[in-house]
Formats: structure tokens, C-alpha cells, sequence
């Protein structure tokens, strides 16, 4: 029943998530799930809905000048440029739902006029001056793995592609514990490097420990430019605490920050160029923090909870416990729990039954997991500290079962995503971050919003915690309106952004701006800090080259 | 033999470090050292050099329009503004070594028009809008600890006085283990309210966790828009670590950001505030993370190295575990170990002489001590990874003593400056942070220049150390040359600072730039950096009023 098959040149191969031959299709049981939820039709399963099958064609040819190109050409050389559809076709998207069902509907609104493959950094710098002179768009491209249009080149221009050559791992410093990378390069790749060195002093390898749900299809450029945050954020930090140096380049020259491990040097130029995703200039190299790798030593905990509020509370103590934090803290509400009891079959077993017995109900239970990675004393110190907390709110333990289940599903899940828009069903996510006094009143206001909606699912999870608050993630299922998917998606998807933002949570935690949020941005820092971004702005790209057509809302007028 | 009495309204009442009843004049010991050491003459030690004693009087007269002033006073009430002699001479100089010569020779070269004491922040929105129409400079005052000239208001116009009415804690919120602030609250009131804070659930209080040696008598405000570090920044993090959000007002309007935990909200506007040093904005409030306050639990480890570079090792490696990190953590290098051990009658005592036994010897061996708090549990695991550590690397251990003796004298030491600079010796500190990979280069350097010059103590430690690196802080004692204090200073001075950047260090770890590191400021940070900066002062203070002459470089030409 789901598509495995479709050509390498079709819209197919460029909205699926990852591997071209790897599949994650919905499990039977979240099929019935789905089924019951939605009222599916026999037809909505079997006939897929805007499948994308056909292959790609681009109708608009390239605007960009043929003099213009051909001196791009002559820097990188003839094989770094490519101008087919195909590849126009695949860097005039990124994963944002409406970027999918655009693909799916065979409409390209922004295709790039070229895809450009620089080499190294002397490339990025000649075709950042030679496009800051003719004022040609230039939007950088690595993972595609933004949710935001990141890298959608709106303003057309050319798309520089970073995962061809300018993909390496520069340097590894054992003496200082980091890493050189270049932005092109994948997760597993980076994480393999990095695992793999190993000498006498350093026995067990490094790990940079940023594991995003996109690891395998995102990369180090991005993480950085986005202002990221992988699953282990709890204890290694979001990308904004890793990174120690960056090279960007700017149409006013190169923006080179050195490695100090802190400093009392002014404003942290870092800190300026994290987050502004490609709006402030192009990264072209980066220094990271690096920890030592010791996968061995983790320890793994989770807990039932009677209430959210139960769950929530002892998630908060944990965080705010001075005892050293878990690498690794996820707790997911009641309907979240619900539906993934439902679809991992634990529904009427054994299991289920002893929990309602023990007072751990539907609809009210929430389930929370953990992990500490690190010296092997310190992770068990924690986990034996979090289990306490947790028990003091009612927690009732199940080791370390529900956490290899997550870990296991983790990277695997947004697979999924393609078979069901195959049969109708929208899935997206938004995210936020909140103080915990207020993460009650954001997760009530923003879930009404989504549950208004008829036949609608909405699962929720807390997956990076702080001492002061933590992050929320909506995970929503609902049907599309066939024939006005995009208009009915849109208004439904400004809603929510709007419940986020009145109820005072951040407009993301990691997903980052891109040209998504663009009409909530300025309001949302409020127009001094705009302001500031936009003096900036106007000083390192006054033609405004890079990233144009909405990135941080730098380039249009607000909402 | 030192001065214990002076009068309230001299020039000593002002240099005087802290408290005016409080003395804390050097050991006999001490004297001892100093008198064999820089050869100094009967007439040296009895005879005060540049005392200060006589009482402060101003020849300039204010600058400031009557017509203006009168607004000024308008806005906050007469008791609110004062333009005497001796407030105006109090608020003309920081603790830089050269403001300290300038006062005991009696000469006030900027001091302001007037001194204003904000009651509120619609005080200062009217005083910064006023000034900002009038072009009247503003300076930002609170502790006056600084070294850099920070508050030196070098173009006059109006120094804004924080500590009067400005010096409160607003809020402490237990749920989401934050407090705000006012600018102008000094350290230990503050530190009294958090730990004072308890209840059923708050049990033991709160902390902050910033200690600078300057904790008496600087502000939370200075903390805040220098990035400063306190002696535990090891573990509770830097200022920069600990700000959540800020209320900085600027010509421009009000910056206000959100305590948020975390966020991909664009680049980080904090990070813009944090070292701005008023060059950008005057804060009015800010919101700082909290700690459980358990003091009980402090663990204390100190030991012995042979050698420096043995001592450096086991401080790199322990800041590498994946353990935690202790919350403070210093070594000494072998002339600060040797220095120590003379001042506190170590020298020729049996444990002297035990060490000498050991292979523990003068001139080599150096000294690290540490201190773990929170958690009971944690903070013992830590102590023993650390010590185990230490032994590795042939650490002998002396237990908590040394670093008992440390607690006791770190906020006391500075009181002897006043009576050191009246026998005719410099005395100065300067500090920067740089990679475990370059910290030897970075100490030699340095400490060749300064131990280039004729009877030079030089004592180095690092006092904050991180996964990637540390800082190093130069004491540096030597003898003045009379009737050319400033000019031979002023010489030495860059000397030392060259060698700073020179070797590879940044220009500040935790003092800041100020008006004093202008001449290196553009160029450590490089022309992008700079401009970038300068494009945000452009932009929030196009007239130039805030805390001008100098601050971040920003008004004046390059070196």
C-alpha cells in the first residue's frame, strides 16, 4: 500500500525524508489509530493523494545573466555549476510542510537560476563579491533539513551548495577538546570523525554531542546558522554553547571571531552571527566544543506520572536540582503518551491494565525518559537523583525500556511523514520556549487552538529542559482539505503561531526563523532589537544579496 | 607606620579601596619581601609617597548650561542632583591604577558637570532623551570597582548614579529560579536577600554564585555590562552565562528582552547588551538565573606540583572530565606559589622544608586549589575525580586549608594597594584568557616582559578554567619612578598588553575594555568585528552622549 517506488528525477525523490531507499511506514497499529481518528476512507488509503510521481520540470528558465553566470562559472569551475531542473528543482525547497505539498502539486515557486558548488572559502568570497556587485541573490544550502524555508531562495539568484566540497572536518585539537568543520558536512559523518579519534590520551574517542531528530540529513552549517538544538541538549548545550569561532563571510569582508573559551571583549560577535541563518553573511567554517565520547557509560531512566502537572513538576526539580543536569529529559503529555501506548500495541495489555490499576489513567498519564552520558559515577549520581525526584511526585520507574524505544525511533519517525500526506493526513510541528511559571499556560492556550480543530490530533512533549524553563513541541495530525491544502493549512498554521506567541513563548526554540516566521519577528523582539538587527543588516549586506525575501524578516514590511 | 586617618572630604577618602574604617595592611612578612625585594630605603617606608591627604577641590568648573541643569533637576528632584566638589572628584575616576595616581596628586582631569541619581527608569528614559536632544554626555556609575576607566566620564556632561535609589531587587521568582535586579545593588545586600529567601520549599535560600574580588564594593549593573566573572565562575558560569533578560535604555528606546531559557529567535540581543559598557544603552533591570544556596556542602581540595606545567595539566584535565566541573578552580604559578608561601611565613618551616624533601621545590613548584558546592554527593564526586586527577600528575594534596586561607583574603587583599602605593610601589593586575594550546606561550610572554623590567614581582594564576582553555591573571609589583609615575606606567603598562595580544590572548577575560584598552580594542577584535559594533552604536546612539571618550574604541581613532 505505500509508494517504494518512483523515479530519481520525479518530485517524489525530493520531498521524501532521507534515504531514497529507506522507508518507515506507519505501523499497523497506528494505521487502526488513524483510521478511527480521521475516518478515513477506503479510497483516502488506497489512492495516494498528490503522490508527486511525475518527474520534474522547471517552467521558468534561469533570469540570472548569462555574462553574470559565466563568471560564477569561471570561479568555481564548469562542473560546480549545475542549472538542470532537477537540481534547481531540489534547492528551491526545504522541508517546510507547504515546501512539501508544493512538490507534491509539481510547483516550483522559487526555483534558484543556479546551483553553485564552491570548493573552499576563496570561492565563497569571490562569488560573494562578484554577486554583491551585480546584486545577485545568494542563499545558502547544505542539509535542507529547515522547517522554515531557510533555504528557500525567494528572490531566485543562485543556491550555494556547501555538501559537495566544503564538507570536512578541518581539524581536531586534542589539546583544547575541539573541532574545525566545515558547514557542509553531515551529522553521522561528523559524528563518525569524531568518534573515531583515538589515541593513548584519548581512548574513547569525541563526540561534539549535538544530535538533532534531523541528524542524519542536516549539517553543521545549519545547526550553527539556526541556532540548533540535538536531543542531548540537556546536558551538551544547544549549538549557541558549542561553538567557539566562526568564519563568515560578508559582502563587507570576512567576520573572523578567535577561540577564547570566554573573554570580557565587548558584545560576543559570535552571538551575532548565531541565528541570523545566512541573512549576515555565509559560514565557512566553525570551531566546536568537544566532549569525550562514552556511549558505554550511559545511564537511562523513565517514569510514569498520575498528571502532566506531576510530571512537569518533577522534571523541573531534576532541572533544578544542583547536582549536575542529564544529558537527555523528554516528557510527553497525556495525549502524546496516549497515542504512543495506542500505536506501540501497549493499549488493554498487561501493562496498561496495571497502570490504571496503580491510578496512572488514560488521558491523564504522562510518561517521562531520561539519559546522562559522561563518566560513569556521575551519570549513575544523576540518574539516582532524578528517580529520586521523580518518585517524590508519584513517579512510578520503568528503567530503561521506553528510553532505547525513543532512542531507537527517533531519527527514523519523520519517515513517516511522506505515507501520511500520501493518505491525507498534515502532520507538522511547531515549537516554542517558556519559563517554567508560564509552560502551563502555554501548553493549555496553544493545545485549544490545535484541538478546535475538528478530528484533530494534538501530541505534545517537553524535550529540552533548563533551569529556568523549557521548550514545548506540538506534534499535529489532522486532514488536509483536498483541492485547498495550502490556503486551509496556512490559516490553520497562523493560528497556532499566533497562540504561541500571545501566551509569551518564544516564536521557536530551535527550528529557528527562516522566512516562516517572518510576520511575527519583529514584533515578537520588539522594534529596538529589530532595529538592531536591521543597522546591522544594512552594514554587512547593504545591497541585500543574502538570504533576501524574508530571512529574520530583515527584507519585507512587517505583518 | 600607615595611614588610618584622613579626612572624609580628601582625595584619599576616594582611593581608598572599600570601606573607609577598613584596613587590611601587609604582614610583616610582607614587608619583609617587599623591603629586601625593591631595596627600599627607611625614608621609602616611613615617609607616605603621593598620600592624598588633602581635601578634594575642583578648579573646572561645571560645563553643563544652568538652563539645562535646572531640566535635569526638573526631571528627578533637587535632592537628586549634586555638583559638589567632592561627589563630582568621586565620580571622575574608576580604580584604574592611573586614576589612583591622579588622586593622589590631586588632579582631577574629567570630572563631570553634574552627578544625577535616577530614581526610576522613567528617571532615566526622561535624562537619556533630554541628553540625547541636548548632546550632553551620560556615564553610567554604580560600584566604581572598575580597572579599565569605565566610569572615567572622559567627555563629562553627567555622571548616573545607580546606587542610591536604583538598588533593589524587584522580584525573586522560586518557581522559575530567576531574580531581577536594579544596576546600582551592591554584592553582598544582594547576595543577602537570595540566601535570605526561604521557605517550605526554598528550604536553604538562594544564590547568584558571582563572587569577584571586587564582590564589596561593585554592582550588579557593572557585573552585568563588563561580563564579568566571580571567583566560582567555574561552575556557575561567567555574568554572561547567568543574564536571562535586560531593560537597557538607549536614544533610541527601550532594548527589553525575555527571560525565554533558550530560543532560535534570531541572534542573541543579550549577547549585543552584555560588554556593551554603556556604550550602548544604560540598563535599568535584569533578570539572573538562580542557584540553591548550600553553602554546608562546599568540598575543598588543594596540591602540590612539582612543576607548572604538571599543575596546568591536571587543571586541563579535570575541566575535560565529564564529571562536572568544580565551581572554583586556581593555580598559582611557581613565583605566586613561592610569593604566597614568604608573605603567609611558610618559608623555612617544616612543611617548607617536607615539600623541599619531596621534590617540591622553590621556584618550581606550584599550587592549585579548588572548590566544589551544591549537591552533597556532587560535590564529592567531583573532590574525588579531582583529586584523583591531581595525583596523577604527582599533586600533592593539602586538603581545604590553602583554600580556607584563600576564602578568607580574596575580597581583603586589595585594601593593601592604598598602603603598597604609599611606600612607592606599583602595584597592577592584568588578565586575559586564552586555549590550553597556547597557555604556556601566552604566560611566557607576558611574564618576560613584565620580569624584563629591573625588581619586577610577577606572580600569574589562572583562576577560571574551561573545557577549552583558561584565563591568566599577571600581578605585578614594581618600584614607581618618582615625578614620573604616569609616564612609566603608562610605558610598561602597553608593553605588557602588547605582549597580551601579541602571544595570542585576549585583550580582557573578565575586566573589559573601558576607555583604558582602546588603542588595541578595533584591531584585537579585527575591522569586521569592529564595524559590525559600530554600526549598532550608529544606529542606538547617533549622537555619540553615551559613556563617550573612549568606551569599546567606538569615538576615537585607531592606535
Amino acid at each position: 500500500m505505500w509508494i517504494e517506488n518512483f523515479s530519481d528525477r520525479s518530485y517524489r525523490s525530493i520531498l521524501k525524508w532521507g534515504d531514497k531507499k529507506t522507508f518507515h511506514h506507519p505501523s499497523a497499529h497506528l494505521m487502526e489509530f488513524i483510521k478511527e481518528t480521521f475516518g478515513l476512507s477506503e479510497e483516502d488509503i488506497t489512492k495516494p493523494h498528490l503522490p508527486g510521481l511525475s518527474d520534474v520540470s522547471i517552467k521558468a528558465k534561469p533570469q540570472i545573466k548569462e555574462a553574470d553566470l559565466k563568471q560564477i562559472t569561471k570561479i568555481v569551475g564548469r562542473d560546480n555549476v549545475d542549472t538542470s531542473d532537477y537540481e534547481r528543482a531540489r534547492h528551491a525547497v526545504s522541508y517546510t510542510y507547504r515546501d512539501i505539498v508544493d512538490l507534491r502539486k509539481g510547483h516550483i515557486p522559487y526555483p534558484p537560476d543556479a546551483v553553485v558548488y564552491p570548493r573552499h572559502e576563496k570561492d565563497v568570497i569571490e562569488i560573494v563579491n562578484y554577486c554583491n556587485l551585480k546584486e545577485i541573490p545568494i542563499t545558502p544550502f547544505a542539509g535542507r533539513s529547515s522547517v522554515t524555508f531557510g533555504v528557500v531562495p525567494r528572490k531566485k539568484g543562485i543556491s550555494l551548495d556547501f555538501t559537495r566540497h566544503m564538507n570536512k572536518v578541518l581539524e581536531i585539537d586534542e589539546v583544547n577538546f575541539t573541532v574545525r568543520a566545515q558547514p557542509g558536512i553531515f551529522g553521522p559523518r561528523f559524528e563518525e570523525i569524531l568518534n573515531g579519534y583515538k589515541n593513548d590520551r584519548i581512548k574513547t574517542g569525541f563526540t561534539c554531542g549535538h544530535y538533532p531528530q534531523s541528524f542524519e540529513y542536516s549539517c553543521v552549517g545549519g545547526w550553527v546558522m539556526t541556532r540548533g538544538a540535538g536531543s542531548h541538549s540537556t546536558g551538551y548545550g544547544k549549538i549557541e554553547d558549542m561553538v567557539l569561532a566562526m568564519r563568515v563571510v560578508t559582502p563587507k569582508g570576512i567576520v573572523a571571531t578567535r577561540p577564547f573559551p570566554a573573554a570580557a571583549i565587548g558584545p560576543d560577535i559570535d552571538e551575532i552571527l548565531l541565528g541570523s541563518e545566512g541573512a549576515f553573511g555565509i559560514l565557512t567554517e566553525v570551531t566546536l566544543k568537544l566532549w569525550p565520547y562514552h556511549p558505554e557509560n550511559r545511564k537511562m531512566f523513565s517514569h510514569f506520572f498520575k498528571t502532566w502537572e506531576d510530571g512537569v513538576l518533577a522534571m523541573r526539580e531534576i532541572m533544578q536540582g544542583d547536582f549536575g543536569h542529564p544529558h537527555m529529559l523528554r516528557i510527553s503529555d497525556p495525549e502524546e503518551t496516549d497515542v504512543a501506548m495506542k500505536v506501540q500495541g501497549m493499549e488493554g495489555t498487561a501493562i496498561d491494565t496495571g497502570l490504571r490499576l496503580l491510578g496512572y489513567k488514560p488521558n491523564k498519564r504522562v510518561l517521562l525518559i531520561g539519559a546522562v552520558e559522561g563518566d560513569r559515577d556521575f551519570s549513575r549520581l544523576v540518574t539516582k537523583k532524578a528517580n529520586k525526584i521523580a518518585r517524590k511526585h508519584g513517579g512510578l520507574p520503568l528503567g530503561a525500556i521506553a528510553v532505547k524505544g525513543y532512542m531507537k525511533r527517533r531519527y527514523a519517525d519523520p519517515y513517516m511523514r511522506e505515507d501520511l500526506m500520501d493518505i491525507g493526513i498534515i502532520t507538522d510541528t511547531l515549537e516554542t520556549s517558556c519559563t517554567w511559571g508560564n509552560i502551563m499556560h502555554v501548553w493549555e492556550s496553544v493545545r485549544s487552538v490545535i484541538k478546535a480543530r475538528p478530528r484533530t490530533v494534538c501530541m505534545v512533549h517537553a524535550s529540552h529542559a533548563y533551569q529556568n524553563g523549557a521548550n514545548l513541541y506540538f506534534i499535529f495530525l489532522s486532514t488536509m482539505v483536498k483541492g485547498k491544502e495550502e490556503e486551509d493549512y496556512t490559516k490553520f498554521h497562523h493560528k497556532i503561531v499566533d497562540a504561541i506567541v500571545k501566551s509569551g513563548g518564544s516564536l521557536s526554540h530551535h527550528h529557528g526563523i527562516g522566512k516562516l516566521f517572518t510576520p511575527w519577528f519583529a514584533d515578537h523582539i520588539g522594534p529596538m532589537a529589530f532595529g538592531i538587527l536591521k543597522a546591522i543588516k544594512n552594514h554587512v549586506d547593504p545591497n541585500y544579496i543574502l538570504n533576501p525575501g524574508g530571512t529574520l524578516g530583515l527584507d519585507v514590511k512587517k505583518k
